[in-house]
């Protein structure tokens, strides 16, 4: 049996204007070698509707799987989801589930949901969410293609959660945990803590919330037990 | 007059399989915005045969210039002008300037002609060279597909050499702003602003530094006034 076949579509006018380096094509590239699927070629498109449809479309029939990156924020300019919806041609709308995760991580941080993040809570129709455990604002997979967001540390954090269920491993589960201290007054516990759960990956995410600083840490692995676990000595070590 | 427009295709299984992090498309996506020519889509494609043929094809037909990168070494792999004559519809042979620069220089390093080095000196019918400072062995353009090495220093070497061969449009004028609040928040007049300046491009561009979090706002467009005038609208908006 030969390995399934993939694409990468990078979306955004800031690669192909030479402002930013991608760094997402050559990640994924290793993390598909490592997991054994075949990546057959990448494309750069700009933010240009009609161009990314019939990208999607092209890529989408000729391989197994289509990752994309770039253009699911929430400004004007972000206009994935609308062009993947087209070319599956299924409907896009605002999906509960995904505006409970945003509604959850806004709330949480105080911050009000207005029209412009509501975009991000736009799926299309009959997508499956890929989780975010950055900044909430999910990714989905839509048949065979799978959306993910630009920033590379949340393009990675997609593609650890989505890779597992491509390839019928053991999907990660992940917990994340808020904490209102500067990154240096961490570090220190959770390097103890991460040497104590060696089968588990936990990763720090800095934010500055209106001037409140702090990070949140995803917990990651593959069984809930222990997630639970590192997360109930986490939560001992930071009491909210 | 608008500008040219441009796509690159990068050439190498070593870059799909995550050995090799390809930085030709950065570096001349920067070189491409700084002469006015408009980099419109890359792809990244394995050394076969077909599909490196259908890759120059469709990318050659659909934009002014095409910038291809690896491929055109000495060893059996690198079937670069094969493919790049095939597309073209023109045969390929030994040129006699090309093996003239290629004996001098080893020569000159007391290096012996062989046939794998022969190989380097196949250039499709009536193709203009393009030089390498660097190793010798030329790239070439036919029509207007623009063949180069893949080694980053070599590719650099000769896009220096080409860019001026080639006709410049005028350089889209930018300015850049960065905004410390989160993008939900830019979202909104972001879009206003957009919609009064049609004929100027508007990219928001995420960042997290270090737990601030914001965006960078670039407005680019072929007339330095405009330019101004819309990013001192942007910066009344967004007070430092």
């Amino acid at each position: 049996m030969s390995n399934p076949t993939a694409a990468v579509l990078v979306i955004g006018d800031e690669i192909l204007s030479g402002r930013t380096r991608d760094s997402n094509l050559h990640f994924l590239a290793q993390e598909l070698a490592r997991v054994g699927i075949d990546l057959q070629e990448a494309r750069v498109v700009p933010d240009r509707h009609a161009t990314i449809v019939a990208a999607v479309r092209a890529l989408s029939e000729a391989h197994d799987h289509l990752f994309t990156s770039g253009g699911i924020g929430p400004t004007h300019d972000d206009i994935t989801a609308d062009a993947v919806a087209e070319a599956m041609g299924v409907p896009l709308g605002v999906r509960e589930d995904a505006l409970a995760v945003l509604k959850t991580h806004y709330d949480r941080m105080g911050v009000e949901m207005n029209e412009a993040r509501l975009r991000m809570a736009r799926v299309p129709e009959g997508a499956e969410l890929i989780e975010n455990p950055v900044s909430a604002a999910p990714g989905f997979s839509i048949r065979n293609v799978h959306v993910m967001a630009g920033v590379p540390r949340i393009f990675e954090a997609m593609v650890a959660g989505l890779l597992p269920r491509l390839t019928g491993g053991t999907p990660l589960l992940s917990a994340s945990y808020r904490i209102q201290r500067g990154e240096g007054e961490i570090a220190g516990p959770l390097a103890q803590l991460a040497a104590d759960y060696p089968d588990l990956l936990m990763g720090s995410y800095p934010f500055n919330d209106g001037g409140v600083f702090g990070a949140n840490i995803v917990i990651r692995g593959p069984g809930g037990a222990r997630v639970n676990e590192a997360m109930t000595r986490l939560a001992a070590l930071f009491p909210e």
